[in-house]
């Protein structure tokens, strides 16, 4: 099958040559010309995936209209801010029967939108429901091989169990979901309390302090998504409490790299400027507390984010307002 | 006010340090001489909780009768399959307007009975509910006063609040709840789940396989949980998801540790052999197993362990066995 992938960065090279090993043609869309070049001549991307060797059958392009050429799925992987731009550079390029999965993880700051329904937007013609992929997924570990879970999920379950097939390997186990909304809030918002954690680290503070703050944020989660309209369920699965557990708990997550140097007292420019990365918990951060007074939900977690991310609240003082917030019974808090 | 604390293991010493420096009375039961003779003139107790200096006025002894005398408060923290006997030695001492709290956490092997069950049948005179103390606490961080959430539960909740004053500490914030089997549960079974977790290590598998085995440990407590009489919320709690994160995720549990030393090839008997710790997760093996047949509940990791610690089954195979499994989509599989 001629499948095409629109991002060449860590996850959508991983996720490129995955789908090259199934035995699918794919096509990388990259934005920079020189990644674009790495890529076709020495089969590695050093910049987004170091040393990962690529397959030679693997081709990448900055043209959309080559990448999506004759291609039944194709797989959008771009930075948050960047999926409404990037989709309409593509709209005229796809045919209308195309399967189209989100495999990115964020929400639009200015409309709070998801990045399925940023893409449902700026691609109306298409016939199927978009597809979201997310899941516990350090590009790292998969380009590397190892055992790893991920969720498919769209409210037609005939076309996620299609990307199911298109993606399942050996070594990349796919389940299906029909809540996309619940699957996609998850993988986003997990990626403030990543930041979160990683602060707690920065300044020291114990596993303790991350489990109790890990197993509140999971709560925040849930509280959020389900006044958005999405099943309690799904944040118990792998694209909530899976995801939070790998990029809290992991060496890997830049999201908590990011927040450990906050915690150690370095400046966000100055952390943001430092990487070719995009920190998606910033963004999702801005996003996730204007959902809380949108929808009017409490999330003392995000609350306290947003003040130490954009408004130089003391990262100690936050971690010591969560610790001794007045509740006192266990459901009271935590749910 | 006079405490008594039972069992100075690591978990036991740090509690008892943290009650004597809430300005309690505290007497720790001690099962060897030695320990309660540097507890006593040494204020260390350098096996169990090596590197932290206890307060001069944490004494120590090895007579129940001289723990308890006068104590409105008694707390146990002993091995699992040390709790019956040890009850046993205590129950003529205890006046029976004591409140009684049951820190350790595990299942008796022989009735499957949770801790607080066994208690309740050795201390049969006493006039309150017994109170279970559990969550994600590591001893070396309790001790050190890094931030901690734990949670105090019981069917009767005005004693939970009494035992939540007596606990709270600027650096230990205690929580209550009401499903008293559930808390207890959660902090039994993870055990299980912190040894699969170290065994995916010990095998060198990635971030993502732990994050798909913890989110599947998660579904296997509360689907067992609920089948037995606890309520489905408790095991997204601190003493569910929260101690199953720290024990999977942390540097300083030893049911992981000796997870890894399994996947790295070792003996269980050889690896036992090499700590004074108990490893709670061998025994909670073999009692969540027969759970497993009595409620007939499918728990597929718990089944795997089984064959693992106790059928020479091979580690690596154990991991493939539950990453190829034949369900497909996440809420048949996950829930």
């Amino acid at each position: 099958m001629k499948v095409g992938v629109v991002g060449a960065g860590g996850w959508g090279t991983a996720l490129a040559k995955l789908l090259t090993e199934n035995g699918h043609q794919v096509m990388l869309w990259a934005y920079e010309q020189e990644t674009m070049a790495e890529i076709n001549q020495k089969h590695t991307n050093e910049r987004f995936l170091p040393g990962v060797v690529l397959p030679a059958e693997l081709r990448a392009s900055t043209d959309p209209a080559e990448v999506v050429d004759g291609a039944e799925l194709v797989t959008f992987v771009v930075p948050s801010q960047w999926v409404r731009t990037t989709a309409k550079q593509f709209a005229s390029h796809l045919a209308p029967e195309t399967v189209v999965v989100n495999a990115g993880k964020g929400l639009e700051i200015q409309t709070l939108k998801t990045l399925s329904q940023v893409l449902k937007e700026e691609l109306s013609a298409l016939h199927h429901e978009i597809v979201v992929l997310s899941g516990p997924n350090h590009s790292e570990e998969v380009s590397r091989r190892l055992p790893s879970a991920t969720v498919v999920a769209s409210p037609d379950l005939k076309v996620a169990e299609e990307v199911q097939e298109i993606f399942m390997s050996p070594y990349f186990r796919v389940y299906t979901n029909r809540d996309r909304l619940g699957v996609e809030l998850g993988g986003a918002l997990k990626n403030v309390f990543s930041m979160a954690a990683g602060i707690c680290d920065g300044l020291n503070f114990g596993d303790n302090t991350k489990a109790a703050l890990v197993t509140r944020a999971l709560a925040e989660m849930r509280r959020l998504g389900v006044m958005m309209g999405a099943e309690p369920e799904t944040f118990s699965g792998l694209s909530g409490l899976g995801d939070l557990f790998v990029t809290a708990a992991s060496r890997h997550s830049r999201n908590a790299w990011a927040g450990r140097e906050i915690g150690k007292g370095r400046r966000l420019e100055e952390i943001l400027a430092s990487t070719p990365m995009v920190v998606e918990g910033v963004p999702t951060t801005k996003a996730a507390y204007a959902l809380s007074k949108k929808f009017q939900v409490e999330l003392p977690i995000v609350e306290k984010m947003y003040q130490v991310l954009f408004e130089d609240y003391p990262p100690r003082q936050a971690v010591e307002d969560l610790m001794i917030r007045e509740r006192r019974s266990e459901t009271e808090d935590i749910f």
